[in-house]
């Protein structure tokens, strides 16, 4: 079946947001109509051939990607899942922006809705930087790209999107997200899906980097990672972010490797069809082994795809929430 | 209305040129004829929710963003304006490009021209540069978007668009353009158009920044802001642009905000419906601060939204004028 | 006659290809495939005001612009023959890649596939890279834009295209490469492509440049510029790129110019109908004077729009070959 803006259906009542800053914010009704979303988008549009990964929902649209930080992977799914979408996606980098110049954040986010801008993706190294984005721009739609070791809360949805999708149900898993969890804006959205959804997260990683104040989110932390093996039914595995640290938080990534890798010996270990992610880009023989990336229980390349999905999801939910209200 | 192709009309007959290089060179009837398309695009396409800010009149065109120095506003607003005209943009960034191989400007231009591109888009830090490219491409459309100390004609005609839209008319109006007239191509662009459109401009800040030279343009010309503030239709603030400064020309900032910067209480002593403009980006403390940035005489948002609808102006005339030669 | 995607007809049976990593691989039907391919979209596309230089034959397609070092002209190129196919093109610069985190080459590509990409064109410093990629990227076409001293066979398509526009056929006539031979990528392609069409290649340059080992592929070498001016029907002047070099091969570039430049005095020794082509940038003066490479005998423009009809051939046939094999 090929699918149309004229067959494709309304957004769910159950969205009115103009804006996707973080999961924590959402009731697990909202986090529910964006998974099943971005189901519908993978299922019937990027996977079916007849509509060659398109559908003009956003045709007319113009969506501007307001990078502060670098990032290949991020920014390119998200103007894939604008185009997909039929949006026009302009590419706005900080190295050439005219914050160099003086010009404030806000005025900056101001200038670009002037320009006839219908939805800003922006990534920043401040926590927040979207939250104030968005306060000071009304009629425009904004998504959280990654704010400082705040919140990224499409890879949130990309990673439960791929649990779901492989396990059925999140209700009573057990979600391990292991390493660099202290400078770690995607163990906190992963955190705040899951539980919405019914999982129970454990972080696990070397205590300089996982800290007792999680357990003030309810969340279980522990430090060995060969102890919660047995009873883990997801593990996710964060990159180490050597460029995020001040202090090495380990004597080597050896060390690190050796006692929290993801290896066939651990593999061997866990449960029978335990599932693993990692948001990536990967260190290949730091947090995971390659026997284990490329292997059968490693889920990495389907996050990337739900990845543009779950954008695509996000940028029709927010502009489409925006529209309602503009006219 | 929905607006198409067909429906559109064709560019006035008063417009021939297949380039826009300056102000100082268009008569003040082709200074209308765009101020006037600029005015159609900015109501019916921009701020027209059935057309949902797109026109096809340059579907299957090609314009290439030729941008020598960095500038996020200015190539931004003409790759939405090319978009929203359904043309293809293709960004080609200095920094990337082939001149530091050792090609000439010329040779770089032509093999752009030869890989069949409609229109180029230039900025660049020397004067003159567009007008050498536009003598070395025939059949292509050039639009200078900011030329060394010369002309930034989009900028000139975005503020006297919005200038008309606030004013009515700019006949016998007295319009103080003030701060760094001295590396400003702004300030050029703006009193050719301004006296083109019957105005009066007064060109004002510190003397080291203000040369008693503009007199033989036919310009008055005012170190003290606080003089002129009475007798002024519309202040346009430009930026303090240190990055061009060699010398400092005066002693501070503190020192420039001091006897320059439009506050509440210089605009106290403005005429009651004194507009406000500035090109941006803003230096908020400086050259204006924000309870007028942000007040009801501020029109600076609204010059963004302009930029757009005169660049549409711009590219739509030029190409048009290329085609009707070339076929 | 306006071409559309319903009466251009299929991709000829005698491609089945879904990748292009070098001429050398190519059989002469193929090349030949490909060359009549290009001559098409020239003709009846970029040259055809009816088609507005646009057919929509990969509508809903996505293209990666994947270069690991700076090309303006060949990633433009790349990016206006996807467009002008109807093809979504999405840079990915090596500056802003996750390659500098850590992340290899293979799952990078890797990554790029699972976002759902029809195509990746890279441009890489390493010899190999292109079929590194290609022999790790299933459903995906490949196209090489250039791989470290390899090849890079749309410049060598675009050669021998404009060749054999000009001269109707290669077969028997003689083509001198002449300049940086041994840090040329584009004299491999040329020599490949040209000896398949039944032309005698000759390297011609500097002895610190051309190895007798050339004799080995076939191909006569030759030091002196001067001795094979009057029996060479082709010449191609390739630039010298001294950002390749490690030891300086000659004196100086005047040293170089005396010898080699193409110039009016022996241009007036070559045969009266002798062809000038030049990959470019060129280097006025050194490897070709003014008069030359303006003058009628060079077909140095026409080789750059030649470059965006092949790459449109390569692009379509290889995303045929692909989009067969998949569903």
């Amino acid at each position: 079946m090929l699918y149309t803006k004229e067959n494709w259906g309304p957004v769910p009542s159950g969205w009115t947001r103009r804006r996707l800053l973080g999961l924590q914010e959402l009731s697990s009704e909202e986090l529910t109509i964006l998974l099943d979303l971005a189901d519908r988008f993978r299922k019937n549009v990027l996977d079916n051939p007849e509509n060659a990964r398109k559908i003009s929902l956003l045709n007319g649209k113009a969506i501007v990607n307001l990078f502060f930080e670098n990032s290949t992977r991020t920014r390119v799914s998200f103007g894939l899942a604008g185009r997909r979408l039929g949006a026009d996606v302009i590419e706005f980098s900080a190295a050439t922006s005219s914050l160099s110049k003086g010009e404030t954040l806000v005025d900056t986010a101001q200038n670009i809705l002037a320009m006839g801008v219908d939805a800003v993706v922006v990534r920043h190294g401040c926590p927040g930087a979207p939250r104030l984005l968005a306060q000071n721009l009304e009629n425009c739609a904004v998504v959280n790209a990654g704010d400082g070791a705040h919140e990224h809360p499409t890879q949130g949805l990309l990673d439960v999107l791929t649990m779901r999708q492989r396990l059925g149900s999140l209700e009573g898993k057990t979600v391990a997200i292991v390493g660099d969890i202290a400078h770690s804006r995607v163990a906190r959205s992963n955190v705040f899906a899951l539980q919405k959804l019914g999982a129970k997260p454990i972080v696990c990683g070397p205590s300089t980097l996982v800290s007792p104040h999680w357990a003030e989110l309810g969340v279980e932390y522990a430090y060995s990672l060969d102890e919660i093996l047995p009873r883990v039914d997801v593990f996710n595995l964060l990159r180490i972010q050597l460029e995020r640290q001040v202090v090495r938080p380990f004597p080597s990534l050896a060390e690190y490797a050796h006692l929290y890798a993801m290896n066939a010996e651990r593999l061997a270990r866990c449960k029978k069809d335990v599932l693993v992610l990692a948001p990536g880009p990967i260190n290949r023989g730091v947090e995971i082994t390659p026997e284990v990336a490329d292997g059968p229980h490693s889920a990495i390349l389907d996050q990337v795809t739900n990845g543009v999905a779950v954008r695509m999801a996000a940028l029709w939910a927010t502009l489409t929430a925006v529209a309602e209200r503009r006219f």
